[in-house]
């Protein structure tokens, strides 16, 4: 355990989060189950079907089936355009989560060649779909683009890129790991928003806090077969219980908060660009969630925090990623925790970081 | 729900597994459980290395890695050999778990080609692995082989096959979905058995009867390996403990029982064998399972046995598969239940059977 990460996880106030990452997670959601209740089994069984069908109906799909993961759901929606379409190639962002997090499983395990659509630093536009020279099966959009801070196209032009992909004949996929937490900024229902694609994915331990698992949702023909995919993947369970009483349980409890934690989020973000040295990305969050980049290199930034969290008691993150020689930068996700801040005592830390860094950058 | 399963959940003793497959398997587990104890994170922390560990020990290997499911961790398994190998051939039997049950991940995941060796009905032996003329990476063998109602070959002959494929590089993967249950009668430890082996997978919802998981072991090279494919795959979860935590806690319950669950399918086996129309496959089981095969149909087997449930209270069975116009099957499992039943009460039922069957046999 790092230095920042030990001293963050000992303030009587982190800021990011809803919670310690620990097993009580599950407890709680288990708390009041009843033990009768008979477990799914491979895919089947009220438990599994039920929250398959609410969830279906929440995204506005005809159908969809719980994963384990959302790796496994998103590789095997490609996989299955693919087949459909006869095509290999899929673009999506340089930083999709295909991309970068998944040891490549989209080609080792699939065989699928992505086109890299726009750059590292922004957005997909309507300008990088139509001017695509490759010919595609699917077009996969990231709502929020996690790795950019979380950043969103307009309605009007997710609208515009769905109506293309709709004519020239390109599946739409969603990677939906934040969509819940995006609604309130777009003022849309999940099924506004689903609609415009032809297969969506969300997870259930971002915003909502679940342990883990993820729904895929589609046509009846698409979700039927993203059964035997995740069957052939291992990911068909004899229970997935564990994970769909926990996120079912966890989607009650905070789907209905998401806009209370996008203010906080614009809120929070306030303070940290107040601060010379740092600034947010996006400077005006659309969901729960923007990266702080730092004119300051780690090294400085690390002992900065370490003695704001012990003379505040308020811990602003567990870590700092290194960008190079004079900048560095971490991810800020907001949720239950940061309603346990008394407001006055948030600000004098955010005073005295000041003061700190003013100090560091006139150096 | 078909009519048989609902009477047999509605019997006094049911005769197969443990316990109803319900969420009081995951409650139990965790009634004892600390909630501040911290989550495993995509496969580190101190709850699942420590699994890892133990189970590494316990199975005499480098190296382990917990997996959701086995599907994932054989298929992974194999192709790890594969591409150390170069060479896309893995012989394993015709009823193999990776050709019947997984849709073909195999195939179509990893294209692998499986050389189907001996026949439906019985074991692999020595002779058809020196006869195989196909060069293959890996033989994997399935102790005990469920299919074929749980049978194994004798330890000698385990031994010869495995001096046979080290002396000629071809790798040696055990399917132990079953180790645990077949250690008594082989009179050996998890070690001594998976010594044969370069990689072993051992599964916690049979025998052991937890929720669900799978350990993967061998040496660290290849468990490193097997990580990776882990992530690709989909399989690498931000939080496996409640598989872990539960796998962990029946495996204490029940490890030590895998010779008395040994006992009872000795025993219930004897008294299959002596009703007219039906016989055990083992007729002498050599782990907690065996196969129940009648030569009568299931239209005329199935009354038969409501009727039995009904007048007894005991359960023999949650099903009955057709096997053509006048054979049918099922398989047993013993666990926990089977000390339950009063044994005078048990052999009141099978004398009742006798009775019925006889009157059947007879038309």
């Amino acid at each position: 355990m790092t230095a920042l990460l030990e001293a963050f996880n000992q303030t009587t106030y982190p800021v990011t989060g809803h919670s310690k990452y620990t097993v009580q997670i599950l407890l709680e959601a288990f708390r009041d189950m009843d033990g009768s209740v008979e477990s799914d089994v491979y895919g089947n069984g009220k438990l599994i079907e039920d929250f398959q069908r609410k969830m279906a109906d929440f995204l506005g799909k005809e159908s969809a089936v719980f994963f384990p993961s959302g790796t496994m759901a998103q590789q095997i929606a490609l996989r299955i355009w693919s087949d459909e379409l006869g095509n290999k190639k899929v673009a999506y962002h340089p930083l999709c989560h295909l991309e970068i997090h998944e040891k490549d499983g989209l080609k080792e395990l699939h065989h699928l060649e992505p086109i890299l659509l726009a750059d590292k630093e922004r957005l997909i536009t309507l300008d990088d779909v139509v001017n695509m020279k490759e010919n595609i099966f699917c077009l996969l959009l990231e709502l929020p683009q996690r790795e950019i801070g979380g950043q969103l196209p307009s309605f009007a032009e997710l609208e515009a890129i769905a109506s293309h992909c709709r004519e020239r004949g390109i599946k739409l996929h969603l990677d939906g790991a934040r969509l819940f937490e995006i609604l309130p900024y777009y003022g849309k229902s999940a099924a506004e928003v689903c609609a415009l694609f032809d297969s969506v994915y969300v997870s259930f331990y971002k915003g909502i806090g679940g342990i883990a698992g993820a729904i895929l949702a589609g046509g009846e023909a698409f979700t039927e077969q993203s059964k035997i995919w995740k069957r052939r993947h291992g990911g068909d369970l004899i229970s997935l219980y564990p994970y769909i009483v926990s996120s079912d349980y966890y989607f009650e409890q905070r789907v209905g908060k998401m806009g209370h934690y996008h203010e906080s989020a614009v809120e929070l973000a306030k303070l940290y660009n107040e601060c010379a040295g740092l600034k947010t990305n996006p400077e005006f969050p659309v969901s729960n969630m923007f990266h702080v980049h730092a004119a300051i290199p780690k090294d400085k930034l690390e002992p900065i925090f370490l003695a704001l969290y012990k003379e505040t008691g308020i811990g602003l993150t567990r870590y700092i990623n290194v960008v190079n020689d004079s900048l560095s930068a971490y991810e800020v996700s907001l949720g239950d925790r940061f309603d346990k801040i008394p407001k006055a005592q948030l600000k004098e830390a955010f005073d005295l970081l000041k003061q700190k860094l003013q100090a560091i950058v006139a150096e």
